[in-house]
């Protein structure tokens, strides 16, 4: 399972009701990551350790449950950057994270500890141990980091191009490949197709993984009625020359997809997508409700495996 | 002001409500100073810190008040050190001086700018930049961080030795010989006259600096009634081949002082003290009310203008 944020992180609890947990790896984007206040925050990762480890927070879907923010208001003190709000709970898996990396420690090493501490049975894998960083350019000519431009700009800034640094150069983390080559099927989860399952295909070595797996890659559109459930996928759609609909986030994967499931609003999108030679399927994609997710993945791989025929 | 941390933080507040604050200049012990979870914590420049910011915690007399452990808490998910827990508010304090301390910024410049953001008006120097680290040897065999000794194990194990790691070659932090050569009374604040001021006075050019001033250097036994009020240098003084008694402390400081303040519970000790050549009083010196702490400020400082003629 290729996974960004929340997007993932509510696919993927929909797939460990439908499939042994202990039988799913997602590799996760780390394009988001960031260093602040000293502190390495994994955003995507995080989300997916929450939300699969049951502390969530329920409404935000991202940060932990029963959360508090008093070292994010405290540092306010000393008038650092105080537009990305760190809260107790959550922090405290970024100083465990940090100090871990500090001693040398790869990311994918101490993203399975902690996926462990918080009972996540889903194996945890980032994109890459390496450098890699979601930059967004904007039309007024400033280079941003994706967080700047998502949190602290609130998307406003018109993007010009999404650039991810460092991906050219970037090595699979260890078991990446193994997981693509090796699994039964792969599903690309409804996340942002441009900033979140886009840095991690711009790693070379995935990409080719993806292509080379003999196992069917299934992806589920993050567009739902013609548009974009949460996040800022339509305002970035445009800057890769995609439509946003069901079918132009096909089209945006191109030939990476042996199948590709639409919402059940976005069922027109079924005979186009189908022409193109990807197996097209539509049904309720909208996860609010984890039985919903969990028929949405047990969908995927009734198709992974009609593909796999 | 030489200063360790509550007997030094307490002491500060009596002499700041004796004469204006942005006339002291406090010289820290940094030989307690730890690195925990990746975080640099200075106890004794916090906790003079926020005593002099009144941020402090009314009843522990260190850390900060209205003060809870979410962070640490959450931080034994990760099975990680747990002896040491640190505030959320305190955190925040931990957090900026690492991320400052990373960028290359001396501890002195990050004190600096610690203490402006409480509010503090006391220039508090740290006794050095350089790595400074008080080790307890035990009597079986164990060579301690401070810290260890005294949080994690309680001051049980018997003592053999005090080492201040790094001392010989560490430099004054930049103003702190100034400060003394410049002062016009040096005084030594009744903090543990072996952990606390003895890790200041280990750096060479300190020691130096303060029988080279002018100034006279008045200090206040931290025996009252015979009894250390708190902390544990009545398990260390016998380590260094000193008394626990007002007398005792006087003869360990020796011929650095030129007056030495007792409390009137240890008036006995005066007519010895003063027969060694150090000018010696009573007054009372148990500092839970700022206006002792503010009149034994006043005796020191006539002591000083006393010894000065």
């Amino acid at each position: 399972m290729v996974a960004g944020g929340v997007g993932g992180a509510r696919f993927l609890r929909g797939l460990t009701a439908a499939v042994p947990a202990d039988e799913v790896v997602a590799i996760v984007n780390v394009g988001d990551d960031l260093t602040l206040h000293g502190l390495r925050i994994c955003p995507d990762l995080d989300s997916i350790t929450y939300w699969l480890g049951g502390v969530v927070h329920p409404e935000q879907q991202w940060g932990r449950a029963d959360e508090r923010s008093t070292v994010s208001e405290e540092l306010r003190r000393f008038g650092t950057e105080a537009w990305f709000t760190l809260g107790d709970r959550d922090l405290a898996t970024h100083l465990h994270r940090t100090s871990r990396l500090a001693t040398g420690a790869p990311l994918s090493v101490v993203t399975d500890e902690i996926r462990r501490a918080f009972g996540v049975e889903v194996r945890l894998l980032p994109a890459t141990d390496d450098p890699l960083e979601t930059r967004i350019r904007t039309r007024d000519g400033r280079d941003l980091h994706f967080q700047e431009y998502w949190v602290r700009e609130r998307a406003e800034p018109r993007v010009a191009e999404v650039v991810f640094a460092g991906a050219a150069a970037a090595e699979p983390a260890p078991g990446v490949v193994e997981a693509l080559l090796d699994a039964d099927a792969v599903l690309l989860a409804p996340s942002n197709p441009v900033v979140s399952v886009g840095p991690v295909l711009a790693v070379p070595a995935v990409a080719a993984a993806l292509r080379a797996t003999t196992a069917p890659v299934i992806g589920v559109s993050p567009v739902i009625g013609g548009r974009v459930v949460r996040g800022m996928a339509d305002r970035l759609l445009p800057t890769v020359g995609a439509e946003v609909s069901a079918a132009g986030v096909a089209a945006h994967y191109g030939t990476l997809l042996d199948g590709w499931v639409v919402d059940t609003r976005d069922a027109d999108a079924v005979a186009s997508v189908s022409a193109t030679g990807v197996r097209c399927v539509a049904c309720p994609t909208l996860m609010d409700d984890v039985e919903v997710a969990a028929a949405l993945a047990r969908t995927c791989l009734e198709l992974a495996e009609e593909v796999g025929r």
